[in-house]
């Protein structure tokens, strides 16, 4: 799975962090330089894993505990890994994925931290790839929060949360960061779409 | 999770074998003295596991791969021992499952029996349990056969097998008897239901 030619980025970030538009916009700028881009995002991306992502997001928040959640997620994640990301990186595209792994390790850790292990056991055993670069984008809790209410659609439960616990995923994420600097690179989200813009691009040109 | 006051039974067999009926008949019989019973099966057993169950076997037999399908079925399975098996143990009951892990080592090892370290793996981390006692309700394939055939349904897809088939499961069935000789009792299913009960009674009578 891991014997590719392209290059695998992931960004991550607390909900309003602008990560999905900073994605979207490293595409259409990689695009515009004649790369092939797959823009994809988690949990989904591929057609059987959108099935999975409605199993879980859909009904009562309780029906499923987190290790069933764990399963069902990394199930998702088998199949986008299968059907959409690793065809895409042997044909060297380059592929930007709007959340991976380091998302369930983040929300894991907020909601039951002594899952830590087992999550990357359950990683390591089925999953075992890593992006190349992850681009954490940074955010002041607040502002996201204000951000992510404005455009809350019902389906997005794990975006219903407070800011107290914006605070804490923002922690986590940049806790992740710390444990893998080989690959993270925090960006500032505090400024505008154009200034983080240009921090990716310079992320980029002196990757990991 | 293997905390439990109770006995948990697992019935295995090829398609057709009468296993279903005589895990039917055991649980007539303990309540017939007043043992609490709960006769359940896999996969499914519990509504999300019958929810997971649904979304492996609709559809293209090969819209999953073999990861992705053994990490939806280890779901459904989680949230079975979760929902159903466990606060049944837990509270004295006798848990009769039509099916358990066995078929799970079983069909991969058919299928891609280079994945069978990672069944095992997966197993260990996310279920941990196997139950006290397993009943092989072994039989010669052929009548087996006929006997599945006469009531498939278009839903069962891993019925949907030829003779072929059925002999390589039955050794499948029987190499995991050999490898789990503690728990397994191997059973003749090729005589009449009346002599299978009374069978399966002397194993309970002399139990692993």
């Amino acid at each position: 799975m891991t014997d590719s030619k392209g290059l695998f980025i992931s960004f991550e970030g607390i909900d309003g962090s602008g990560k999905s538009t900073q994605a979207r916009l490293l595409a259409e700028r990689l695009r515009a330089k004649g790369r092939e881009v797959v823009l994809t995002r988690e949990p989904g991306g591929s057609p059987g894993a959108e099935e999975i992502r409605a199993l879980v997001l859909q009904g009562d928040p309780d029906r499923w505990s987190a290790e069933t959640e764990l399963l069902l997620f990394t199930a998702a994640r088998r199949d986008h890994l299968e059907r959409t990301i690793a065809p895409a990186l042997a044909r060297g595209a380059t592929v930007i994925c709007d959340r991976f792994a380091d998302s369930t390790r983040m929300y894991q850790g907020l909601s039951r931290g002594d899952l830590r292990a087992v999550v990357d056991q359950l990683h390591e055993l089925m999953i075992g790839v890593e992006p190349d670069l992850t681009l954490l984008i940074d955010m002041e809790p607040r502002a996201a929060l204000t951000r992510a209410k404005a455009r809350a659609t019902a389906e997005e439960r794990f975006e219903d949360f407070g800011l107290d616990l914006q605070v804490r995923m923002r922690e986590g994420f940049l806790s992740l960061a710390r444990e893998f600097p080989d690959r993270f690179r925090v960006i500032d989200g505090d400024t505008s779409p154009e200034a983080v813009a240009q921090e990716v691009d310079a992320a980029l040109q002196a990757p990991a």
